[in-house]
């Protein structure tokens, strides 16, 4: 029954003799969209089938460090002291999620967000109430709650009240176990679908939608250990393969500034999800956003100075690395550098971190910020005057040009040293499958799509240009089970 | 036949009984595109039918200033004296154009230029073979020939050997009549097309694709004074009727920067046609590009300095003036001063310009630098260094920081004042239909969707993120030709 040659386009219903797998939901992908999407759909009371194309379910997200962007009053911002409503997370968001994001998903998430947060935890993830108030991408421990998108930084600071929304499930103990927030995040998700009777098919990529003459979406098509096979499902199918970071085509057409340098993604993040959408019409989103990280740790980037090509300032270092990232790759054309004196550096090599791998040596030193500028090519004068007026306000406790608080505040003494950052920069894909508030995908003619939900990074999310950590599994995890709910529907 | 409601998605050619229009090629657009399609399809032995949304012929192009950008050696670029090479002007455009410019369309478009420039003066377009040499958006007379992509200027003047590429046709006396540039690039190429038969239909606006059960497509949905009719296209249809810029959801989505700020469009640029295809499944491509226009006028801007909410200079002054549109709308989150001294003002105010308008005064005026910063409300201090650098290197004829040519150089005296450019931006949306060299447009697949064609605005053209006056009359033409015998073909 199965053609030779599988392609992208959409197979008729009318085509398919016998179905090889049956199901009332069929979720294509196993990572925290997909998981979240079994999990409802099952409690709907749908038969659930979910295909994933590695060997065990875990996605991008079983890798990651766990964050979840969750606010407006959790129970763990609560027991760690820090108030917070959704209003006050929605001016943030609003800020830091721009230009071009979507106001009624910001508020449905916002509004939604401590619900969500007891969903998870009534899946049995777990979250410590203690805090982490260190710079650092993520904590070494395993501390529940960190600021994670510059909330506590200028210019947030004058938008919305601070207060840290990054909540990372418990981890194992790293220094002995293997296993990451990420994990302890998919873990109890796929362990509460399984519980459910969600039944799971491993190596199996899924090629195309499968429809009927009146375009409702009633199964897809799969190759498993090579061999195509056909799946019904009878209510409705989830995608949630993720992003396309790692389509090569796919970036040099929407995102060529990350071209080569996909990062927190896995190979599998082909963009198939969305390929397969497109062939029956459906629209797109913010395809250009990306998460960016930039490659030094934190603990380093808030002792010295992030100058651009032009030897200029352009961000407050003790924002959230992210947007460092992102201001570097898009606005300062992946041109920076991180200016530390040797006192500064070594301070920094002996603080906490759990990615001490980024706690970099200094590309020059030199005993003059003239020399210094010199030995790094940057125009005559550039540094100089930077690093003049940077100190001039340090001494006063002052930052005028971009706010950096007075606790980082300190003259950069001699001997001066700079990280060379050009080029240090990578990151995954935002944008994707435009979608409803149900998760339903919307046809270029502004309907759903019948029987087509997706959830997670193969659909736009709550960034359209800035990022937060969190925001991925927070998205993928909230939309996915309103993709499970969806699709239980039918 | 007609059903009551039209939609964008495609209807079936089974349906349809009898065709209220017919020709070979159907062509939807009659701007540059449309019409460099019309000639060649006709020239190539089609029986050619262009349908036009508006009264009237001319689209975005007739109103435009009328820039082409070509170069290599045309006669032109030798009459005035400047060499150019296919190898020189692809070495400009990959810096330019990019990142993610498509390398095998920069080529396909630089080696055919010259032979480009020759068939539109077959075509009966005239060109002056004088340059103009000032500062400026476009000439004010009728010369022929000026620099429209920042050639001359830092940092391309590393990369490639200057020579200008803005080709304009030599317009009526703007003083007397009203025609520009871009109304005598239109009238000849439409002139042509009726010289060969070719037919055209107006008040047509076009709905969506007809496609056999194959997918092949084989006419169009218009609608004509309000009445739905049908349009077989026996041998291909021709997408050309512009970009995106007035469809707010599509920019909201696509290129959110530019929401609410669209110029150099029309306004029936509501992305139909890309919609259209869309829903056959093709693909896009380079969907938040934009060309960025700020309204202030080049013989200002050179005799100032530009600097951002931070009091910092990004851009050499004496570049293309929608390159420091680019930058400022991406890089500079859209805050730019243009900081000037009385006498360079005065001076600006006396010289030719072919937008007056923009002669703008200074929005504040003040007797020092340190007065200026504190009523322009940048960062204390942070003025005060730049214009003391620019300053200190200007008196030696140097400027180290973004290298502006010496003849440019001058100490900012007093009184100086500052115009306000924040949010002075506004641009076109450069991304759209993904097609291949031959014009047709491509499906996710990656193969071609049969019997379809496009060129102009509602595809991708040369631009990935940079832009160059010329670039889009001149890539428009030159596919819409590519389109046109395509179509012809079949």
């Amino acid at each position: 029954m199965p053609s030779p040659s599988t392609t992208i386009r959409p197979r008729s219903a009318a085509e398919i003799g016998n179905w090889d797998y049956e199901a009332d939901v069929v979720v294509a992908g196993y990572g925290v969209a997909g998981a979240a999407a079994a999990v409802e759909a099952a409690r709907a009371g749908a038969d659930v089938l979910v295909l994933e194309r590695t060997g065990g379910w875990g996605g991008a997200a079983a890798l990651a460090g766990g964050f979840l962007y969750l606010g407006g009053g959790t129970p763990i911002q609560k027991a760690c002291g820090f108030e917070d409503s959704a209003e006050n997370m929605h001016a943030f968001l609003r800020a830091a999620m721009g230009p071009g994001a979507d106001e009624n998903r910001l508020a449905d998430y916002c509004t939604n967000s401590v619900e969500h947060f007891e969903w998870l935890v009534g899946c049995g993830v777990p979250f410590k109430p203690s805090f982490y108030g260190e710079p650092g991408w993520e904590p070494p421990g395993d501390d529940g709650l960190m600021y994670t998108g510059g909330e506590n930084a200028y210019p947030f600071t004058r938008i919305a009240t601070p207060a840290p929304r990054g909540h990372v499930p418990q981890m194992l103990d790293k220094r002995t176990g293997e296993k990451g927030g990420g994990y302890m995040l998919m873990k109890p998700l796929v362990d509460t679908a399984a519980s459910l009777g969600v039944r799971s098919a491993y190596d199996m990529r899924v090629q195309c939608l499968v429809i009927e003459a009146d375009g409702r979406v009633v199964g897809v098509v799969a190759k498993q250990y090579g061999k195509e096979v056909t799946v019904r499902a009878r209510r409705g199918v989830v995608l949630a393969t993720g992003s396309f970071a790692y389509n090569e085509e796919m970036v040099a057409q929407y995102a060529p500034r990350i071209n080569g340098r996909p990062a927190a993604s896995v190979e599998e993040h082909d963009g198939q999800a969305i390929r397969m959408a497109q062939a029956l019409g459906a629209d797109l989103a913010h395809m250009d956003a990306t998460e960016v990280a930039i490659f030094v740790d934190p603990q380093l980037i808030v002792r010295g100075i992030l100058v651009n090509g032009r030897g200029q300032r352009y961000v407050a270092e003790d924002t959230y690395p992210g947007r460092v990232g992102q201001l570097t790759l898009y606005q300062q054309d992946n041109e920076a550098f991180l200016v530390i004196d040797a006192e500064a550096h070594e301070e920094a090599m002996g603080r906490p971190s759990a990615t001490p791998e980024l706690l970099r040596p200094p590309t020059w030193v030199c005993e003059s910020v003239a020399e210094l500028e010199h030995e790094m090519g940057l125009p005559s004068g550039s540094l100089q005057a930077t690093v003049a007026a940077y100190n001039d306000g340090a001494a006063r406790g002052e930052d005028a040009l971009l706010h950096k608080k007075p606790e980082w505040l300190r003259p950069i003494g001699s001997p001066i040293g700079a990280i060379d950052l050009r080029g240090h920069t990578g990151g995954f894909t935002l944008g994707g499958l435009r979608t409803t508030l149900d998760a339903e995908v919307v046809h270029v003619s502004g309907e759903p799509i019948p029987g087509l939900f997706a959830a997670g990074r193969s659909t736009f999310g709550l960034a359209a240009w800035g990022y937060a950590s969190g925001i991925s599994l927070g998205d993928s995890s909230f939309y996915g089970r309103r993709a499970g709910r969806s699709a239980a529907k039918g």
